[in-house]
């Protein structure tokens, strides 16, 4: 096994570049950090270039058997440097990024989101389309890089369970709506309340940026635009609790 | 108005302490950033001895009004010593500690936390629970700080829409299960199906850990433990966002 024991190692230099969107972009590459991930990464198969793994006792893992070849020991120290948690769990991996192309056709249920630039409600929400059985997520431009290590953390190996593409969300619903119906989400009292919404297997839901919602131009392209009914004094949902009410009712309750 | 100068002043190392959980309980205060929680604040009457500001324009505001000889003129650079956020608004409350006892008799729907620690969770819940029209919320004994700057920043004010107790969980479900329904969450299969839940207009819905769920212990005191089912491939939902579903079922999808 190949081993790196300083910090001014070409390859690791460059490996800790991906920390910066920039760099994971240039390269196509992004980071996993822990065990968790690192797994979620080797059962979907996907190519895994460099495993640095602080302790050997890692290296025999049943899951790491096919990337014998990837493995590199690296001291605690030095591992520290490649990821942003305070205390790592002794494996971070380089994975390549593979692009995922949008259907000839749609069908199922999608999750759209535009400019949603929390990394933590990007990754729960693509986490919950996951868990409520939604084909796949679109990241409408604007919303954060589903690499980055905070999204990767919030996401928990969902983007290998459903597809996750990235879209210009204007272009891509006009191609939708031949076969989803299309429902935006807006706090005015003027939308569909949710117990009122048609009921569709097939469906595309936006939700928005955090501060501004869904955008004006998007909710004049869909079919229905719903709210969820205030019954308090809150002024509103955090958004990855109003999507998880959305995606599990039509999920669970509109059937 | 007042003003301080000097990173030195005594008033100001005071306050300052109550960035920690130690002098918070102690002093029996907390500290709110930005205009949002400090208006929310003033709306509720909450007693603020101190408001520090460092633009005397903001002096001005009407919800200040009652506020007039708690206000502090504070720069920028020293304003910054008493928050975690970077860019701060301008603004900072000391706000005084206010308990609310439990009801003499237990009525409407309450969330009870078990040992959530995540600040992000706790203050998205309370935030979720208003929004759904709860009637208030028990933080059980393990859970993160109500009057954390984190959970401050993601409650939004719901603080002062609804109760929000500290309390022993094992202990007030005996008193909650004379006149509420007890619903605890389980990932366990043995659980019922969220769809197949009793309708309950007084209802206890207990939520658990971000590892471990509701502790054994509380399970057993509950009239029913429930689940959301997992259609695709995720090992589990964010707390929050099952909090979220479960919440809104309850108070829109059961009656």
């Amino acid at each position: 096994m190949k081993e790196i024991t300083s910090s001014q190692n070409s390859l690791l230099k460059e490996c800790r570049k991906l920390l910066s969107r920039k760099y994971r972009l240039k390269n196509k590459q992004y980071l996993l950090e822990g065990k968790h991930l690192v797994a979620e990464a080797c059962q979907a198969e996907i190519t895994l270039p460099y495993i640095f793994i602080d302790d050997l006792q890692l290296a025999s893992l049943p899951w790491l058997k096919n990337y014998q070849q990837s493995l590199i020991l690296l001291p605690r120290g030095l591992l520290i440097g490649l990821t942003e948690v305070e205390s790592p769990q002794g494996i971070v991996a380089v994975a390549a990024m593979e692009e995922t192309l949008p259907p000839a056709r749609w069908s199922g249920r999608w999750l759209l989101l535009d400019r949603v630039q929390d990394p933590g409600n990007v990754g729960t929400m693509i986490r919950t389309a996951d868990a409520a059985g939604f084909a796949g997520v679109v990241l409408g431009k604007g919303s954060a890089d589903r690499y980055s290590p905070k999204v990767l953390r919030a996401l928990q190996g969902s983007q290998y369970h459903l597809p996750v593409l990235n879209g210009d969300l204007t272009e891509l619903l006009g191609k939708m709506a031949e076969t989803l119906l299309i429902f935006g989400t807006n706090l005015d009292k003027q939308a569909l309340d949710i117990r009122q919404a048609p009921r569709a297997a097939d469906l595309a839901l936006i939700v928005g940026n955090e501060g501004q919602g869904v955008s004006k131009e998007l909710l004049e392209q869909t079919d229905h635009n719903l709210y969820i009914p205030i019954i308090g004094k809150a002024e509103s949902l955090n958004v990855g609790v109003a999507a998880g009410i959305l995606m599990y009712y039509f999920a669970l309750f509109d059937s």
